[in-house]
């Protein structure tokens, strides 16, 4: 009797621990972050994975945190790009959807029309910003499930003129008006969806302090501030209405969102 | 004697008809027509021509009626057109420089985010409306006279959000960012030059015609207005100011002009 008390005690705890892990396994959400190896995203595939999201990594380079690295040559065209982050994200889902798709990919190259380097930084900044975020889109259309979530990184200098930074100012804009068009009716993504673009003013990156040295820190955005805003808005928590643009002010190191 | 007077007679024709030729070559205006092979551009070409100015085709196809032809690969990628319009014009202009430069380059593709071309006409659109803009701003900035005139091909449109043809939007978008970025002070175009962006609603071009015939054709713009007003502005009369987007509105047959 003892015996067997213990022996379906067991079976009792076994079958619990299995209904546990398969209940988790479906429950378990999902991300995709574009750009999940530089600082932004770097610090939102740490911040995801905290919060216990399964985590697919889109870059350059693997992230070794990430459940799933998605490789891409970001210096090929944008119909390469597109196809091969497609088919490999396809065999490594096998047919699961995502909840969300954070685009955090980026850089910042200047100069005005006379510059040595317009050309090339038009055309790395159309690399950096309007290309990844046409194929996070595209993925949002095949990839993401109802109700998901999918940002954009925009750029607040980029809402007036910025002749300095020609090429930078062009494509953020570009990302600008993806945004309010992928927030309008019927632009192919999943009913319910909500697309929003951050718009930071300075993030607080490593590279900006080596750049900047001698500039205010508090009032640069955290990296954290913002991967805690994206779980929050991933979570459906306080999420802006879809084809919002959302600012990010820091001032005295606190941060206001203000849609604009 | 006679002899004598007829001979000197004929050197004074001479002179003059070559102190003619050569204060013809040095009034002679230039403009460099990008597109100038399309319903819009082969327009601007004859106007331009009729007025007797000098013209510079860029296009993929040549046009006859142009002085010169710069001929571009317009598949292959912005870095590459960019040498091969630049090195062209450097060896046909001879060090000269040009009093305009309009961007009459473009073209239409539609698709949401889920329509089968979705990234395909965000590639193309890219390559019709920012690459184009880019390499005439480069061309500007090496090439455009002191006070000379730029004019980019923008969209109406594309000042909405446009969920139904997203890469035409966005890029048309990123046209009009840089309009607004050369017109700011330090932008790297000659001095007391202008940019000006035409946002079209729709040109009464044949094709047009062709895809939308029960449309309203009284509420298009028609080619010869868009030419006539780049003639005027060209000749520096009634220019916008710098950084402009002028609408084109088209009632009843009327156009009208509308800074946005």
């Amino acid at each position: 009797m003892r015996w067997f008390f213990n022996f379906s005690s067991l079976l009792v705890l076994l079958n619990f621990g299995m209904l546990n892990r398969s209940c988790e396994a479906m429950s378990t959400k999902r991300i995709l972050v574009y750009g999940g190896k530089g600082a932004l995203g770097s610090v939102c595939v740490d911040t995801f994975k905290a919060q216990k999201w399964w985590v697919g990594n889109i870059d350059s380079k693997a992230n070794d945190i990430a459940d799933v690295n998605i490789v891409v040559d970001s210096k090929s065209d944008l119909l390469e790009q597109e196809k091969s982050v497609i088919d490999q994200l396809q065999s490594s889902l096998g047919g699961d959807k995502v909840d969300a798709i954070i685009c955090v990919a980026g850089g910042w190259a200047g100069g005005n029309a006379s510059s040595k380097d317009f050309v090339k930084n038009c055309d790395l900044t159309y690399k950096q910003s309007a290309i990844t975020s046409v194929i996070a889109s595209s993925i949002a259309a095949k990839l993401l499930k109802t109700g998901g979530l999918l940002t954009f990184t925009g750029s607040a200098a980029a809402l007036d003129p910025t002749p300095g930074m020609i090429g930078y100012g062009m494509f953020k804009a570009s990302v600008h008006h993806l945004t309010k068009s992928l927030g309008a009716s019927n632009s192919g993504l999943p009913a319910e969806s909500t697309v929003v673009a951050l718009l930071p003013i300075t993030l607080d990156t490593p590279m900006n302090r080596k750049f900047m040295p001698t500039a205010n820190f508090a009032s640069w955005t955290p990296l954290d501030y913002v991967s805690s805003l994206l779980v929050k808005w991933c979570n459906n928590e306080s999420r802006p209405p879809t084809g919002s643009l959302v600012k990010l002010e820091t001032e005295n190191n606190q941060t206001q969102t203000k849609i604009v």
